[in-house]
């Protein structure tokens, strides 16, 4: 999986969550995550999460750390696993990079994460006709979100070092879940 | 997912890597978690993962925590994400409840849970032509094992309170990922 | 697969074909099944049959009981078949259970029941980027069918009374269907 | 959908649900339905349904008519949807066509059929790695049936006759799917 | 699958493709393929191509020879398969076929056509959420391109003739390829 | 695509189609080509194509050379289009690079290549549960073959000059067709 982190800061909308983004903005092809700093705003239009649509919930932040990946040729079930598997090793990278959270760690309920009843990230699994997709932002500052939150700023993490590390991390996963399904005989 | 614990030892051969075998011995029909305890001795011709086969590996123990998991519908790679976020719960679990844990805690590298260089576990995720199946393992004991282990007992960790809170959370947890998948809509 | 009847009116005009339409406005998530009486009013935008869109054919009906099933990770080709067995319990339970259908019974064609020359229902099956969808309506009055119809009122059939047996037995038909995907072996 | 009728009787011991077998024993190439006269005796290694081998059932009798039905890149889901179909019309046709039958008509339950409490039929849908096939079997004769059946004798229907108007009913309703899968627009 | 030359020139604009294209404008049902002749001009809105879209390439031509595919049941990894299949027939029946071509044949570099640094064709393979598409386009003029090509004319093959014989060809290929599916025995 | 040339010969016997064949023997993993030269002979409990078992054919050569690949994660008729894709670039290579056959061209039909009457390969594409698999074996001489044969040696042709051109254009080929699954935009 191509990895790739921009430096300059975006708005987050949703319209991010379209098939091949990361292609026909950033040239990058084939299965990849992308990550970015910016705000996040996410309108009614835009919204894919049928939860967020019955609670009339609001997604937005003044700050967070993006990122959008696209996967090929699979389907939704298993993009709902990755985000899962996606978000636990966020979780640990946190757990054991943050002093403040060795103590009291990140909780991961389904896709989301907790420190206490303090929400840090958001995030959404989908697909598009052609591809699978996956979006997940972590709070950088707690200004502007809708929820009690908490964010990198409280953890004294530096977000483009945890996207650097973590897009490391995640791609080298990601290839290792696919040779997975190159090694195994079947069974009767 | 259904869930099950058997009281009464059993040697773990590979033979259960079987499609149907929690329907078959144990009248649990459609997805499912059944777990035991007992030795591990698997024979070559019941090897299933490649790398094992060509290394000419081992696979046994005197006494181990087996789980064997059972799903339908789904493919290899769904499997094997499902794989690696159970491995990831067991982690959590064992980190959070295991005092000499807490200092030193257990790492995940793929599918594998190390303490150090020391080794807990063995899994595999493969399929039948109707289904598709995971076994994994926890060293109960350090006996037997062909490489350099660590065991529950090393953590005083009880096998049969492991087995139950790691199937209900994992039930749990499959759950919602199909829920997860039955909550959000396409995008274009 | 969950039920629900609603008891107010409301008009089918082909916008409820749409992915989460029970999950966004009825708050039942996963596979369900849901029903009301309404006129039915279906323009040339909203139709999706192509055998209507080449007639020019009109769907539209003063009074109809409407059933709208959504599932989720099957395909085109199961949610057709699907339909047609829905088709056939439905006429079934009208067969049996309306006397004047004893000696002169309906008669399925496809996915259309039929009185004689008469048409009793309309139906299609179709999918979402993210599920697979079935529409079936049943006449309740004659009034407004731009061809020669037969309705619940010519056979002195409850619709309500029909709506709530019909998606009982569904229900488990629907079950039953899925557990027989899960006990039985593969051969060679 | 090709139809084929055996003359020759010939005993149906579970082996006739391999891949490929019309194409290899009968020269039938593609999705087909084969029909034939003879005896069933199933032994416990060639029986395929769990709920047979859970319940050490005998699956036999001294006559039925046997139906074999391959299909091609579908799934276990579309076979047993298939399957109810089947069984679905085999019902209708005798319900209609045997004198007997019209005041006390068979009863569908799942993919069986009871006149009353005596069994008519049995049947099962599985996948072969490159396949999936049915096998439906009608008593012709109630002897041998480990059970309470009914029979085609019973009803004084032909068993050919049947066979022939059932098969080509049944390839034009495969048909008719078929096309119902290509001549639909998406929705959102 | 069913083949249809169109006798009436026709702009191809990218509206073409689109799910049941076929159906709803020539009544042809199922697999299929159509052939007609007229100019290309394809809009940024209508390209599907993201290499196209990234680079900001026209798509047109004064007049062309226009093929469109559509397949249902299938997969974009096996429709892109097919159409480079589709695109390998074209090339031996051209570099068979024109004189010209026999010294100095058309070369193929993936889905495209070249007559040294000379482009024939442009094609692309997308899909629908209900079928698979196809479009191929060779030049029968120069006129109108945006980049250097080489065109029927050039060949001094008659369109026509060539459309009515590929059809022919590809369907008996599309044909065998299915039955090549359903003659095969699994290994293990 | 990986590539591997063996330089030992090998008897092609059939077992090679079993999966992770590639894998276990030879030690590369994931989607793979392999040649060797060698003889060629199957009996019928391995030969897999239904044509061959119902014409009792003879599967033999006394030299010949061999390409197995396995792919993961497709279905069996991507595998046979893949299959005529690599047929058609092995007809392509020999024509253009064998002064005899310039004038006389190589023919595909379906899987087949000939030379007039004489046969130059066998092939088969099948699947496994867990991988998809190709086997085309091209002579290298006549000997031993059971039908009206042509050979490499008639062309004067390298086999392992012409083994390791075709595998670099083929696992060219295969990385350009997933990357075309990979850059289009969906249509309605």
């Amino acid at each position: 999986m191509k990895t790739l982190f921009l430096v300059e800061k975006e708005l987050y909308d949703g319209t991010q969550l379209r098939s091949l983004w990361a292609y026909l903005n950033h040239k990058i092809q084939g299965p990849s995550i992308v990550s970015w700093q910016g705000p996040c705003e996410v309108d009614f239009a835009h919204m894919v999460d049928g939860e967020d649509l019955n609670e009339g919930a609001a997604i937005r932040g003044s700050l967070m750390l993006h990122f959008v990946i696209e996967l090929f040729g699979r389907d939704l079930a298993f993009a709902v696993a990755l985000q899962r598997l996606f978000v636990a090793i966020l979780k640990d990278e946190l757990n054991q990079g943050a002093k403040i959270l060795v103590k009291r760690p990140l909780v991961q309920r389904g896709d989301d994460l907790y420190w206490g009843q303090q929400k840090l990230s958001i995030s959404i699994a989908t697909v598009t006709p052609v591809s699978q997709m996956i979006h997940l932002a972590v709070n950088i500052s707690n200004k502007g979100t809708p929820v009690k939150t908490c964010s990198l700023q409280d953890f004294k993490v530096s977000p483009k070092k945890l996207a650097l590390k973590l897009m490391r991390l995640w791609s080298q996963e990601y290839d290792s879940i696919l040779q997975a399904t190159q090694k195994v005989r079947p069974v009767p």
